[in-house]
């Protein structure tokens, strides 16, 4: 640091600190997530935030690309533009980006996850069971609940064409928002069917526009759907036709309509093993990503909240062409971390413990018993307890403010009678309840 | 992904891809650091990796500065620069720098804390005991062992002068490595003493070049730290002074030169909770960042391996000043993750089941037995164990090296008789024996 200057310290829009609480809270959600994604068989990779501009452009289309955050080269990079001869002046911002920009920030981790699957497939068991959960960065403008830096969750199968992986990306769904205590329900659909039921009804050059109304039947509910398809210019038979198949919820019933087609047997396969759990529930008017994906989709929908979606996915076939690699079919799951926290606040579902700092603080009522002290919270550190000995500020508001903000459960005061008795009193910091005349040895037992 | 290029799947230099049993020991070596720093009270944190460039610049001196990944404005930032009337045409890079960048990735940790700890601080408990874990970047040419991103991992206690905290630290960093299982000296110094030695040696003006050439004392040994000195033009009696002063590791002799000094009596509080622990050991030598530690300072030396540091940190006193805080003594350890991975790696000292998957894989034999097998597998995980079912390639080169890839270490193989007689062999992968005739309960109890 060889440079004092003193400037008010502000943020990067649309990025955030997390707070010790907050980091354990999300903690709690991203280890609920790794433990049932590791008892499944899925294993954690990581890639790097940096990755080549020529990797990332041009995947996620027009719009995307003017989202990614790209690294300016190092060095005197403007020498380098005018010795190949570039007039810079007559440059255009978009024209001398590439010159000066050879890298960014991962806007996603998807694109990342193709270019590791082909890089390093000789590398891999497959099929490759992974999950990634890290931040990825988007120039966004920041708002309510959208970031530039923000984390994402994806757990993939890469390379099995089996339903039986569809079923376990189901269940996963199911356990983790089980152990979160969050009620939700897990929306199961199939872009084959849609196909289906388009080809059924005679949509074919409206297609994409006809889903894209579709899928707001969430916002604007079913008579605004209608009312758009009207202006669409589709005939009063197809929209009587979509509704009837799209309106119907239950996949019990409506198979009947497609019984005989592969993609309601596709459906049958993943919807059997769910018959007597109600979170899971068939969703013909479930469109998302299109483009994209081929076979199964889901999405998480909370009714408790008015959030929006907690987390989507599904089976698409694509992955890794792009990198050159052989096709391989994938099919995964993402968890909408930034919005389960949020709701989880909301609903008041973070269990208390999880803030739980050290089980105890010992307070040294004087400097001089201040090294008694610490060999006592160190022969409670030595028997694998959390405690500390409060360092700070004497004043008993402090310390009060100390306990209370670090969520410790007891408090144990040293003075001179203590360190002659070597018997102290344990306070309950939330009940002030308190057992008298404990030596080192009980408080261990105590808190063991 | 709108568009499919073919392009061959690289990384940008100096970044890394971690394969699933790389992320499994980093894990371990993060989960440990992270159980002790916990039991002593320190709460995790985190910060963006984006900070504005104006918290940045000018805090790691002229070169670090130029090691800063800046990152370009969004939009049409030449536009922007020339609406202000500047010449882009007459500009440097390092003038347009500043017109076209305002962001850029975090360096360290310890600017970050310091903004954080301002920032946040009617938020926080003092003293704020706090670690970080997470990348860092820096545009430096890559090499062996250095990268464009690494992780960084810090503890800090903010806000107390107590010696005590210096002797918490040395415990954590004895604890952390000993639970590592990788032989290491902590190496204990104080910058006061450092000042007193120089002072009484009469050396002041050449005192920076000094310790410059002195901290190389690792590296070229004592006579060449001597062969330097004299050419630095000290005097014959100042070397001498030196060497006799600093060559001391023992500090028990040492202090008897310095023992009245309040330096001596700081080093004193600090290693006389050492004095049965070989693994701590003063070093009179140890010099390290002078110019921004102020008291006690920590170097962490592998005595079994070549690498070199594994870890460092010390007792400052200007953490907060650059963004206006009110001085708040700071002590703190880092822990260097990379090269304690590589030296771990190197010393074959990572546990072996830390790169275990799941227990137990079921493999299928034909696809008409995958629906009973997946229920078999589900009954595990529902009794809490983790286990597969292999739904790949059916050849028995492909499933072997996907027990083997993953560390699973049972194989149960279902067929037709297994589906009829509900009797199963769980085959251990490792030593090849099996169990015959097991019900899955059976295999349920074995495996808890």
């Amino acid at each position: 640091m060889s440079e004092v200057k003193r400037i008010k310290p502000t943020l990067s829009k649309g990025t955030r600190d997390f707070l010790p609480g907050e980091v354990a809270k999300r903690n709690y959600i991203f280890n609920t997530i790794k433990s049932v994604l590791r008892k499944y068989g899925f294993e954690e990779i990581e890639t790097p935030a940096i990755e080549k501009l020529e990797t990332l452009t041009g995947k996620y289309g027009e719009e995307g690309d003017k989202l990614l955050f790209k690294i300016l080269n190092s060095g005197d990079y403007l020498t380098e533009v005018r010795s190949k001869k570039t007039e810079v002046a007559s440059l255009t911002s978009q024209e001398i980006t590439p010159m000066i920009s050879e890298k960014g920030l991962r806007y996603d981790l998807t694109v990342p996850l193709a270019r590791y699957v082909v890089q390093h497939q000789d590398d891999l068991a497959f099929p490759f069971k992974r999950f990634h959960i890290g931040p990825v960065w988007r120039a966004d403008r920041p708002q309510k609940g959208r970031y530039q830096e923000f984390y994402q969750c994806d757990a993939d199968v890469i390379g099995s064409n089996s339903l039986l992986n569809e079923v376990e990306l189901t269940k996963i769904y199911v356990e983790v928002f089980k152990q979160l205590q969050l009620p939700v329900l897990v929306k199961v659909n199939n872009r084959k069917l849609i196909d289906e039921i388009f080809n059924a009804v005679g949509i074919t050059d409206k297609k994409g526009e006809a889903i894209t109304i579709i899928d707001k039947e969430d916002k604007i509910g079913w008579q605004g759907v209608i009312d758009q398809l009207i202006k669409l210019e589709l005939s009063a038979n197809q929209i009587d036709d979509l509704h009837r198949f799209l309106i119907n919820k239950n996949y019990f019933d409506f198979k009947i309509s497609f019984k005989d087609s592969l993609a309601a047997k596709e459906v049958d396969v993943v919807m059997k093993h769910f018959d007597k759990d109600a979170s899971v529930v068939f969703s013909a008017s479930l469109m998302r990503g299109l483009d994209y994906y081929t076979g199964t989709i889901w999405e998480i929908a909370c009714p408790s909240s008015s959030i929006g979606s907690l987390g989507g996915g599904g089976r698409y076939d694509n992955l890794t062409e792009m990198f050159g690699g052989q096709n391989m079919s994938g099919v995964g799951i993402s968890f909408g971390i930034e919005r389960i926290y949020d709701v989880l606040e909301e609903l008041q579902l973070f269990p208390e413990n999880i803030t739980q700092g050290v089980k105890v603080l010992f307070v040294p009522r004087e400097e001089s018993v201040e090294e008694f002290t610490f060999q006592q919270v160190q022969q409670l550190r030595d028997a694998g307890i959390a405690a500390e000995i409060f360092l700070g500020n004497v004043k008993k508001q402090k310390q009060f403010n100390y306990v209370e903000q670090k969520h410790i459960a007891y408090i144990v005061e040293i003075g001179g009678n203590e360190v002659q008795s070597g018997k102290f009193r344990l306070r309950n910091s939330q009940t002030r309840d308190t057992e008298q005349d404990l030596t080192i040895t009980d408080i261990i037992s105590r808190l063991s």
